[in-house]
């Protein structure tokens, strides 16, 4: 047995098999994978004008960049509204991996296609469309063709923002924190007209990530589900597991947010101010989500799901970091896993599903010198619940 | 959102939810749950010797004590063979929680009869019985009544050393490495003829914790299962596979171990001096049980597994401490859980199973008096595959 590794060297050991593991295909920001595109030689560039981070201090300002020109299976929409995700925050402080700047954050973004390449049919002049979390990956492996271009299996996936492409005349993928963005035809989603733009906005990453793993648990109507962590995420994970009928648990740290999780139909709101308060819900859940993005007790968490049942984590911690008690997990005997976000025609779905059954989210509108400002209040738990940035303002 | 916390207090945070954790039936060896005895005031304590830690150090030494006196429930076992398992070593050094000492580590138990309580109809004098990780539970709960007694609803599983016991004159249960015990007849188990007590020994332990997850997982004959970690758990985890008809693929760091791993039936023995030798099983397995002992990069070893599978860890690393990149498990989509033995019932199963298949421990027996140069040999992963104390010479 080797001696248990020093606390400093974990925390190096987690950063590094998440960069370099074996099985990872990682959303790497240097990664190999940038697709060439056909570009028309004299297409031109497109201006563009946002709030980048120009360092890790977690601090945005204004910034003009440029945008590939749009290419044959391009569109290019106007964006209308941005909106806020913790990620945001976490990747431009460099808390999962070191980022190259400027960079401009957002992968929640609606507004309208004002042009299309010649080879797309997908959307026409006027539409209204969203990207959400990736904006090109291979189109061939068998992931993406079967619709989960986030396992791609080639690891090209092509995140928002940060990610290396040579399509980009800043070297990188730049986000929705802007006025408009040109992205692969394929990798923007429909926005139906029976929902605002500022109101889909939040379903391309926060929608999303709780929808998936949700729609895909084993849970029936009438069973009891568990959302620990009622942020941006959190409170859509109540409203869609209400809407598939469960019995919904909140578990939330901030008291003050007890009676808008009951306004959202949830059964109960339990506020965790002691671990022990968890006590009573021992072996009770049918399944659990967790959206806590920072390190937490898993074990006696999970201990609240009924044996051999599910508990899924979405948040990303700083570092990705997820530790617990092997113990613990063994005497609950719950399958622990973790859920990313959601391929392109299931993001598609999300927003059609919560248009058509009214799952909105609770949304702040700010306009973009309030950005910083709002980042604050999310790391306060201030937000309430999904601050989402008017594009008129850049 | 709350900072990340320090590393030093991520340490503290994991061993406390570990001991106070809402919802962990945790081994708790000052537990509060200690079951009365019915006693014959008469009855004498059983005089006991052994070898004893008397300290964190990792080193024992010889020890006279006493036992309970044979209650009318309980029977005396003369021990003829104890193993040594990894968790004997992190106990006594304090890896999880704080000792008491002296403490007789040993729970891979195996002897002969030599007297029973009034009440005792399981066995009689003469039966060859073994004792494996528990001697109490209360017995009434549900998952006592259905043969968990490992998670015992009420919190009194009593594990067989180190445990607080008021019926022991130590005042804690004390384990196998002694030539006597005494024990509630319900957690002996009986040991067929068709098998040696020293290759029974060690499947009290190493053999009901592999068996217990291989048993339920849900792979077929000619599925690949991968094995990670070929120790005491690991070799008996290759052989059952292998009698349940898998291609096991074994894990391992030791380069010197590939020939045995072969001639256990693996069907490959992957030598892992670089986590990149992963890569070529990335989806590939069916089923993943690891053993490994330490701090390892769980989401690379999970990657193995096909999407959706399953990935098992029963070792119980120090401090009990697991962690991974939550974007890499996110990334394979395999349900991490962890397993802790099993109960009586299952126990007596995997002695029975074992024997009939002949599915044995390749196993090293040494005298009381090498005991402390085995457990170093086992700390530096020279350990082929399991050292068996001859009682005889305590
Ligand atoms: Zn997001
Ligand atoms: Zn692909
Ligand atoms: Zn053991
Ligand atoms: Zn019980």
């Amino acid at each position: 047995m080797k001696k248990d590794r020093s606390n400093a060297s974990r925390r190096e050991f987690i950063q590094q098999s998440a960069l370099a593991g074996a099985g990872l295909a990682l959303a790497n920001p240097l990664q190999m994978f940038a697709q060439e595109k056909q570009q028309t030689p004299t297409a031109k560039n497109i201006k563009s004008k946002g709030y980048a981070a120009k360092d890790a201090s977690g601090k945005l300002s204004p910034w003009e960049f440029e945008r590939r020109p749009i290419g044959d299976n391009d569109i290019l929409i106007e964006i209308k509204y941005a909106s806020i995700c913790h990620s945001d925050i976490h990747q431009m402080k460099g808390d999962w991996v070191p980022q190259q700047y400027p960079q401009v954050p957002g992968h929640e973004i609606a507004g309208i296609v004002t042009a299309i390449g010649k080879n797309v049919t997908k959307f026409k002049v006027g539409d209204k469309a969203g990207v959400g979390c990736m904006v090109d990956s291979c189109m061939q492996c068998e992931s993406c063709k079967h619709g989960e271009e986030q396992f791609c299996d080639n690891g090209a996936t092509v995140f928002t923002y940060g990610a290396a492409d040579k399509t980009s005349p800043t070297g990188i993928t730049q986000g929705g924190y802007s006025n408009n963005i040109v992205v692969k035809d394929h990798f923007a989603i429909h926005i139906p007209d029976h929902i605002s733009l500022q109101e889909a906005a939040p379903l391309l990453c926060a929608g999303i990530t709780t929808y998936s793993p949700l729609m895909k648990a084993n849970f029936r109507r009438g069973d009891k589900v568990g959302v620990a962590g009622i942020g941006g995420l959190g409170h859509l994970a109540i409203k869609l597991a209400v809407a598939k009928g469960a019995d919904v648990y909140a578990f939330t740290t901030s008291a003050d947010k007890t009676k808008d999780i009951l306004s959202f139909s949830a059964k109960e709101a339990v506020v965790v101010d002691d671990i022990l308060k968890l006590k009573p819900y021992k072996g009770k859940l049918d399944y659990m989500i967790s959206t806590i993005p920072v390190l937490f007790d898993v074990a006696s968490y999970a201990a609240m799901v009924k044996r051999n049942g599910f508990f899924t984590q979405v948040g990303m911690p700083v570092g990705f970091q997820v530790a617990f008690s092997n113990i613990g997990l063994a005497n609950s005997r719950v399958n622990f896993n973790a859920s990313l976000i959601g391929g392109i025609p299931e993001t598609q779905e999300v927003v059609h599903y919560c248009a058509d059954n009214k799952i909105l989210p609770n949304i702040q509108i700010i306009k973009a010198d309030q950005i910083n400002d709002a980042w604050g209040k999310i790391l306060n738990k201030q937000a309430r619940y999904r601050y989402v940035i008017d594009a008129a303002t850049f």
